[in-house]
């Protein structure tokens, strides 16, 4: 805690100056992001970071492996539904991204099996039982972003919002080893690097 | 989408040369993050701006209103029980910080009523009901943090953790319109900006 | 031996009813130190004691003078080059401190020379072979951590670990006769003590 | 590395007045302990905190897995028998003690096998080869006491030291859970803790 403090007096010195009017504006009028970001809790996949941007300006979920669950709401704890309903429902963003990432433990072990048991994490990764049969690990890390983009279109709510034009998804791969960043063609199921100049709908 | 991409190749020619080298090993090796943060969704809090932190440094759980549920495993997709654990039982770390937020959407919903109903949302700030009768949202949001903290407790993996201490649960509040850090003294419960000189454990 | 039964009695009586807990909770989820010591078995430099370190807190290999041999990996025996091999790559350790100290008799014998050709002492000892040179024996203690510090960095996954900011090397050298501990200034190759307030980073 | 400084400093405060005049005493006379321990890297297994013992008492070696290499000498870097060696002949120690413990890393990669490849590990742990066929691993690492104690005899100035009654042999198991100190008997060849009351020689 103690080396996270002196990285807090760090930022107070270094970005904050920067960002000090921003971050006092967006406390007066509230938050009002334009894209929400589904990421994993990986410490290697920084959204903010990789996609250089600021306070404000990106709605965060983080969990285990980057997954949304199928729509089902019932009177237990979802948080991740719940997070994706706030985004979409209250904050009204315009577009969801998906985030995957390769050299992914959870992907990993659930391809290995057994390792994911515990109270919760099996549970969780069950939500990506479908990819036990893929066997390549990345393989199953771009199945992983194409499956939480179809659960994603089973809550009532996107797929209208989608359907209406005003909210689309995007899915991408963060190369850990390379840095690079692979966007997923929702036509073809393809990933590309956008270092090579992808098409992009604006 | 296009504007993040273009966040990306920022991050390419800025950011990136200085961790070139770190993005190959964390995934040759893996990632070994020592600390957890378990903070909100909120565009304005992003914990690795926050703490100055870089690649391979914190495992980051993000959902409305950085609450954790009380232990209770079923089959059901607990997605936070499901990261908590994953940072605990599989990666080891050695610290849990809990980073509440001022101007939460979530607490202020919650205190307010009625606007939080949804198919998730009504769900997930129930784990912090108990706040309903607190009225004043600053301290709520500091409420928040306490009970996130406890429910942490109600882990036995957790709680066997801290008793043998090798874990360590920390609690602060992050200040948007100040951008200022409130650390949590846990033995009088009260927060304190850590540009005053508070005293922590290592 | 009896003594030392009678010791581990006093053990039982005095230090263990305030580890019970974590004896056990390290039996059942395993050790997973943050660091790495590299110290002489000379009795008088127990670097447990000298860190007020606990069960768990430190991975700790002792050898006669505190040296590393040079990265050499064939089918032989290297019990020192295993044993930072288990720290580095199965553990993760985030660092390695080398802890030299005065009065050491392997460092005496080496610069007078005859006394340590021995079946395994003159062979081990010739890893510091560099310092017959530098006659006096409080700069041959001295050089002996910056060696060591050299030699691991020839280990090829200890420098790739190194350059990517996972793993931070430290030398330091215990004054037995004052029980002080003087801090290596890697730029300047000075060492200091620590009682006079040196910087350090993280 | 600020963490271990923070320990000595409560070292200084603490421990160290009741040594300060042992330790200038120690340095001006230099070390003459009576007993050599040969004991693992383990964080969990520290000796001179299990016996109880003070600065001057224990000449400690510790690698991975508490063993020795069979009697070999060559111009290679041997850093064990370098230590048993000048524990033996130069400080002429009256007894050797081998203390494995429960839960050890070393062991279990070694019954699993596979996992200690690596560059060094695997030839170091080929001293105890003869225990793959021992499946349960903690009759291994009972077995790794044993061998230990057998290696020590096949260095012949160990050895002669044994048959002159200058020097005795003894082995220990310590068990990380229950932090118990089991002790072997060599004539049987089985371990019972201390606790019970045993039998032992002066």
């Amino acid at each position: 805690m103690r080396k996270l403090i002196e990285g807090f007096q760090n930022f107070r010195t270094s970005a904050f100056p920067d960002y000090a009017r921003r971050f006092q504006w967006l406390a007066e009028v509230g938050q009002n992001p334009r894209a929400a970001v589904v990421a994993c809790c990986d410490s290697r996949v920084d959204p903010q970071m990789i996609f250089s941007a600021g306070p404000g300006d990106l709605f965060i979920i983080r969990n285990v492996a980057n997954l949304i669950p199928p729509y089902h709401p019932n009177s237990d704890y979802h948080g991740t539904s719940a997070a994706i309903e706030f985004a979409v429902r209250q904050l009204r963003v315009a577009d969801i991204v998906v985030m995957g990432h390769t050299n992914c433990g959870g992907v990993k072990a659930l391809l290995s099996q057994g390792e994911l048991d515990g109270d919760f994490i099996g549970a969780w990764m069950s939500i990506a039982a479908s990819l036990h049969g893929v066997g390549d690990q990345a393989e199953a890390e771009r199945q992983v972003v194409r499956l939480t983009i179809a659960n994603l279109m089973t809550f009532p709510w996107i797929r209208a919002a989608v359907d209406a034009g005003g909210l689309r998804l995007h899915g991408c791969l963060f190369d850990v080893a390379e840095a690079d960043l692979l966007l997923l063609n929702q036509d073809t199921g393809e990933f590309k690097s956008v270092r090579q100049g992808v098409e992009v709908p604006l």
